[in-house]
């Protein structure tokens, strides 16, 4: 259970509920995540986070499928169970099978070892030509 | 300066040399990275590495410009410099500029301040549809 | 389960005994959390952990509440369950309610993003005037 | 030196001159810190994040000492040196000595230590009453 | 339930069937670990992994209860629920008891605590004489 | 620089002066490390985590070699550049070569992969027989 309560669409003021709805048919679902219900406690915070995601998720030099591939590297890195599962859902519904996720993880595993092989280390930068 | 010798290219043995000059020719640079200099320490462990590194980093489902931004949102995230500028210096030979660096970078940001939300208040996966 | 015995009351030696009474009277508490009947396994790591323990969360210059705070985001930053439950629930009885606990996280995740892409982009510190 | 360009007042588009006003104004500051000139190679971005920033920094619950503590909190446990760094100044501006940091930073210590040693264990959350 | 289709020995091609038999072998076990099953969604990256695995962990210049005490110590610091609880079961095998595992999550506890304390105050590294 | 005063031996008050000769006398060196040198602003907390030092890293029942290849496997993976330099050369003066180290961090690097794979792949942990 959340340590806090999730504002359901029942109980949600006015400025929330437009946001609920524009959350739901921007991702094309007919329900609303629990984190922005979490975000809710605190509509500002949720207005503020939600025009942001549009902004950074949005059309740009990075196509969509990139940019959730992006999300689910940095959240496997950081170690984030709900990112981690929802975000391979979408790539899992953008047509990416096991082999395209084990890929995926291989490049997360093999980086994580070097990155911190070269930390312990102290390995300075190449000095590129 | 480094925590352990680098194994350069003069003092190498045979097995390590073979593998430097299958570095250089696979990268297309005339240097060796540090990376691998510092591995050469243990000349089984390079070897076996390096394999993994083809296999891992070449053909396969993704295409090598996607594994190289998986493998800078990966290195931001654990925050290992000599990684974060070894695979951006790649990005920018590829030709993304500083605007498509940043793009990589804001959904980075975006991400890494959910997953701590997440896991801060404890939500629980949605039941997906 | 956990990956070792708790050390329960009723089996303590005398010198742990103490210790846990210690705690459930500093805390108000009538039972000793699994944190500290874990540490007991090494009696002497148990009762320098706690004096240090009391040293660091007693009084000083920063109020029990701000220190509390500094609990739950440091933890959540470090993704431990435990002490962002038992933490957060401190925070409740102080007082806190949802509202206060979802702006505490934002700042957790706003922070936590601009770190990532502070460090991805190796921006180097200001200098201050 | 960055890894991208950082877009400086004289260069900067109106949009983001607008914004750096906002910046310098809000902070009380006459320069613009180099984190927001570098989200500025992204208008839309640096505008999404400077307005969140403002809604999660500006008046709420908590006062605006306590978030600067959580700030600090989060990026020592980040290990983001910017952060840390301009953070730890806006304290010092506060009115924190080097007593009251070593304070802040010993619960920090002891935080990330307990953190670790709960995941180790696998020791699961306490039943609360 | 994992993200990805565990590959069974019942289903897998002959050459991810060797390995599984020389997985087994090596370590004495009738039964693969689930790690393996999930890279053998890639037979490239199972192999190159394993035959790496084989040369980090076999004999080398550290000893056998070393490395996987190591491989401990990494797992909590990064909190892998997974490789903590397999490598501890592996600990146990060898005859540490729960004196030695709190021993052993003692000394993680004391240097991720000071990690960050560090980190936090920016101290530098001691000049050695 | 450290972003607070570290306090010298000539600055300090009798309490903490007690506690660099104990520091000095128990690493057998002629100065104190920076670490308790910023402790000292706080003197209580010097010497509670002093005292916690000296039975976390003292006898037990393992022995200091294996402490010490703990103390740099947690700081690597924490990515703390102060403890990892300490650490590693107090592992140098106990005899390990750059052969030895190599193979130390070869295992950080190969679990440090593993850890994120299996988080990643949401691996449930195998039912050990």
């Amino acid at each position: 259970m959340a340590n806090i309560k999730l504002i359901d669409e029942s109980e949600a003021v006015e400025a929330v509920l437009t946001i609920y709805n524009d959350i739901k048919q921007t991702f094309g679902m007919d329900f609303v995540p629990s984190m922005f219900k979490a975000m809710a406690n605190n509509p500002a915070y949720l207005e503020a986070s939600w025009n942001r995601y549009k902004v950074i998720m949005g059309p740009g030099t990075l196509d969509r499928k990139t940019k959730e591939i992006i999300a689910v590297a940095v959240s496997v890195t950081n170690g984030c169970e709900y990112c981690i599962n929802a975000h391979t859902a979408v790539l899992k519904k953008m047509g990416l099978g096991d082999v395209e996720i084990t890929e995926l993880m291989a490049v997360v595993d093999l980086f994580s070892g070097f990155n911190k092989l070269l930390d312990g280390l102290r390995i300075e930068s190449d000095i590129l030509p």
